[in-house]
């Protein structure tokens, strides 16, 4: 190496250390929408841990894997898991080339205003549901129908954009992990080719780290040019078992860190504390009606009660939306 | 921000700049077990094509995906795909408990040395055989079980490990590929799960980059830990049209990139090759007896027909190895 090379590499790192340190003194407060507290603490106190060199439990980077729930952990899910607003927007749309479903269980229920019994109580109806109104078109199609409806749909309570009910807190947590070594992921019962084409811009988590429901597809050539099939069979679905199963699948590696909010998050936060060494499993406990809404274990939607119980006995993070979270929704939504 | 700050990001960045000019023009020369001639030199212009801002052919790093094959690509195949040399030692380990296969096929076969035939045959026997060895154990299990065999196997030909039957300009390649910005995959029929534990530190490539052959599992509790028991029952096979159904799946992208060296590759190559702007499909052609092997349409273990065919009716990128590789295996093995 030539002595002008090495000079130059010297002070640029002189340099770009002094900023460093800058930079770090004013990360020190990290998470500014988090209210000050325990649960604050702990976060915190868990990412310096596995991320300082020397510390019996630090971690390498390639290791910090974080995943994250979706529905009700990432944004919100009430009155209905906001796939459900887009499958009942599809069911609308679809209707007139399918008049049985008037009469027909549970097109009609849900054509008739009861989406949120329907799509909250039973599996089987759910899934032929979403298979009548996410199937039968390409890949490609089905993401443009997502892109649509994503960027005009609103919120029927709020009126807000979906996109723009996502947590500000828990943007600043996977913002935070990523500038300490992580790769976030979402780890969902939500369909990835749902989620996929907007989870890049809204969250920063690109099409890659999205592990979700999958229907299968079929490779077919159609006009030459190969297309994918979307078929009306589930393929994966992730929730419960679902999720370990998919990270092992689609990650290859126990979590390091775990955020879910629901009964269906239970094998998720249990499989990623069982990783050897310090492991962050938490939970986001809805408690703020005024401000967003607060529900557990009577709400069919976003069900808690195992893992809350869980979580208490195990001594997991719980975190209590009023009194930790200084603003809930996305920052531009906030006064 | 403060003057202070101001004038060190400024005189830092300027530092910096002149590092990089510097290790550019160092760079300018990527890809040295690579003949020059039109093969390196096609590969260098497409990545400086898409890597050129301002370029019309501009990708965003984001979307720079490469995906590469494993068997035949990364590393050797012959005289059988590496993972059938482990599955034949996984059957010699299990048969003196299972007196039957002596005269049980495809297991007889297998114990009295034929398994090239009846790996490469047969897709069902071959089946049974990744079922009998590869499954009733939990995931962790058969991490260490590769680990092991990895570890310690060699090659019955050239009596190397099979780490060091990596392709060297393929790992230039990639190397290449990563410090102009690209994620670089595995899309492989090999098992996920084998693959993994040693793709990181041989190829640079994380688990949750690798995507191949999966078998299902299941989520229990093994006294008070969660476990995944590998099912004797294939989720998901990583080949012909599953390679770009997993790349859908898994990824989310289409590939900017691909390169695979069997008709097991077409589809993904075909998938790559109709995504919107440049693309760049490619395929290894096993051109070279002496130093590695010669084979393609006359092959069982990575026949080479349709894709060849395809490959020079579209105009892709054919490697050559013999003419276009100065070194064929891991540097430390090259003279």
């Amino acid at each position: 190496m030539n002595p002008k090379r090495t000079f130059l590499i010297v002070v640029s790192l002189v340099f770009l250390l002094t900023f460093c340190c800058i930079a770090a003194v004013e990360n020190a407060h990290p998470l500014p929408s988090w209210n000050d507290g325990s649960t604050k603490q702990s976060i915190i106190e868990f990412v310096e841990t596995v991320t300082t060199e020397g510390s019996p439990d630090y971690v390498a980077p390639a290791q910090r894997i974080a995943v994250f729930d979706n529905d009700g952990t990432l944004w919100a899910e009430q009155p209905l898991y906001f796939e459900g607003f887009f499958t009942v927007d599809r069911v609308k749309t679809l209707a007139p080339g399918h008049p049985e479903w008037k009469e027909e269980e549970p097109f009609a229920s849900l054509l008739t205003g009861n989406a949120r019994e329907v799509l909250a109580g039973d599996v089987q109806s759910m899934q032929e549901i979403l298979i009548a109104t996410h199937s039968g078109m390409s890949t490609e199609e089905f993401e443009k129908l997502v892109n649509r409806w994503i960027s005009t749909a609103k919120h029927p309570v709020t009126n807000r954009p979906f996109t723009q009910m996502v947590y500000q807190p828990m943007l600043e947590l996977m913002a935070y992990l990523r500038a300490s070594g992580f790769k976030t992921f979402i780890v969902s019962g939500g369909g990835s080719e749902f989620m996929r084409p907007w989870a890049e811009d809204v969250y920063g988590i690109p099409p890659e780290q999205v592990v979700g429901t999958t229907v299968k597809t079929k490779y077919e050539m159609c006009n030459n040019k190969p297309v994918l099939m979307r078929l009306p069979e589930f393929d994966f679905i992730d929730v419960n078992e679902g999720k370990p199963i998919g990270i092992e699948k689609f990650i290859g590696r126990v979590p390091l860190v775990a955020f879910g909010n629901s009964d269906g998050d239970l094998q998720m936060l249990q499989w990623t504390d069982a990783g050897p060494g310090k492991r962050l499993s938490a939970v986001i406990h809805h408690t703020d009606a005024e401000r967003e809404w607060a529900y557990d274990d009577q709400s069919p939607i976003g069900h808690l009660e195992e893992t809350l119980k869980t979580a208490n006995a195990k001594g997991w993070t719980v975190v209590d939306m009023k009194r930790d979270w200084k603003f809930i929704f996305h920052k531009e939504e906030n006064p």
